[in-house]
């Protein structure tokens, strides 16, 4: 990433620099990818708040299949938000374990926590990090390396698949959402699936369970899941569109620097760093 | 912190190291500290919903003192939430600019966003942070340092005074808690007033507004603020008694590497590291 030392030089040297906003108002088209209607996970809570999910099959892609699977069937429809924990996650699924699976689910699916080797195709951040040697992305999706594996990392907006304390019993049927600070020490312990792209204050809002870690208490407290489904399986018209910024861009790398060195009126220090997740790929939606 | 490093070896080593929640319910009387009376502002949100706030008057003295002043009067009971941002700050304070300012509030004050030198009673974090040399605690709060000054930082339920885009024009009349994951780019650019110990869901759960930065567009959506008050304003029975765990206690430095390598039956992988933001000294309620 040599080139993002010259941007860094650049904001430096530019008093007027552009800011984080200004840089993706100007960013060319080719500097966006478009979120794949196969991996685009729409449901609606409660009272048809639409939330948007982009799947990652690449690190888990067992618990994908199995949510696509799901999807497909409408299975999540027949669940609700069971969990809202303070700063921490917002969780759904079928609480009865009554809800029959459809075929093509599978119960019991292993995930390697870890991949090995470096992340293929990564744009490293040049900043340090608390939890591991090296963080970046890889192929689009944030990712932390210790240079003998990498692993997607728990930032705001990450989502996972729910397990019990044996490692290999997640599959996909129990989901959460980070609603907080990033809980990196979750990193390499749960299968991360993908990232709420739209909607996440239909999630990050809801009351929270008082019960322990935030489950709740009554069946009366919990929000619906409905309209669960991938935008594939809509009518091509129907398919909302989203776009999230390549990592791989250098209008990334300049909105990277431009966030780790605020230049804004408001900001008299450049915080001179920044965190992995505060800076999780900026996505936009299509209009219509 | 030489006693952390034997922390971190004694946890190694033995598989059967106690959990976090254990090493809380095992600590001494002695490892925690009373918030004080006259640093302790309550406030109800909405429909009585109390949040508890612990101030930090050496950060920003000035704004301490008028924040004290106002709660005296009560005066923040005549303001109302004006703005929440998903994955940012919940924000309160006075709309209109109608209501008229207490005897001893100062409308312009001074703050140093850093201030001199290493942080005083400084307890060390060992391990990286993406935006500073160094992070720890200063008597026991979150705080930075690049070891020619220190600053309190901008984590998960920090309070801070909301200002316009001049530095010295925030006065504390407008305050704001982070809700979301830890906005580190403001540290050394807000005043920092305090912490939010209890009721932080009260805050974090609000509806999101749908202006620009997450205001509220009508006053109908505002939460009102009643009951501001401090503890010391209060009759000693009716004060409510918290306590922080002291950063300078064997016991924090526990759970701290109990935090970073996670040996509960659930996790497969310890992190081997945390951030500041992530080990917010933890806090109890005294029963009445």
């Amino acid at each position: 990433m040599t080139h993002m030392l010259f941007v860094l030089a650049a904001a430096v040297a530019a008093a007027t620099a552009p800011t984080p906003a200004e840089i993706l108002e100007q960013s060319p088209a080719d500097a966006w990818r478009d979120v794949a209607p196969g991996d685009l996970l729409l449901m609606d809570v409660g009272d048809r708040h639409r939330v948007a999910i982009e799947l990652a099959p690449r690190f888990a892609p067992a618990h994908v299949g199995n949510i696509r699977a799901l999807a497909g069937a409408g299975w999540f429809d027949r669940t609700a938000i069971v969990r809202v924990q303070e700063n921490y996650v917002a969780q759904w699924g079928d609480a009865s374990g009554a809800v029959a699976f459809p075929l093509g689910f599978e119960r019991s699916v292993k995930v390697d926590y870890s991949l090995g080797g470096l992340p293929p195709a990564f744009d490293a951040l040049p900043f340090a990090d608390s939890y591991a040697p090296a963080t970046g992305y890889s192929g689009g999706w944030p990712v932390a390396t210790d240079g003998r594996a990498h692993w997607p990392v728990h930032c705001h907006s990450m989502v996972g698949a729910g397990r019990e304390n044996p490692p290999d019993v997640g599959n996909g049927a129990e989901l959460y959402a980070v609603i907080g600070h990033a809980p990196r020490h979750l990193d390499r312990n749960i299968a991360l699936v993908g990232r709420v792209i739209d909607g996440m204050q239909h999630l990050s809002a809801l009351p929270r369970g008082t019960g322990d870690l935030g489950f709740y208490k009554t069946r009366a407290e919990r929000a619906r899941i409905g309209g669960s489904r991938l935008a594939s399986d809509l009518p091509p018209a129907e398919r909302p569109r989203y776009q999230v910024l390549r990592t791989d861009s250098p209008t990334f790398d300049a909105w990277v620097q431009a966030r780790a060195n605020r230049r804004d009126r408001f900001f008299v220090q450049p915080a001179g760093g920044i965190d992995i997740c505060n800076a999780m790929p900026p996505i936009r939606r299509i209009a219509d």
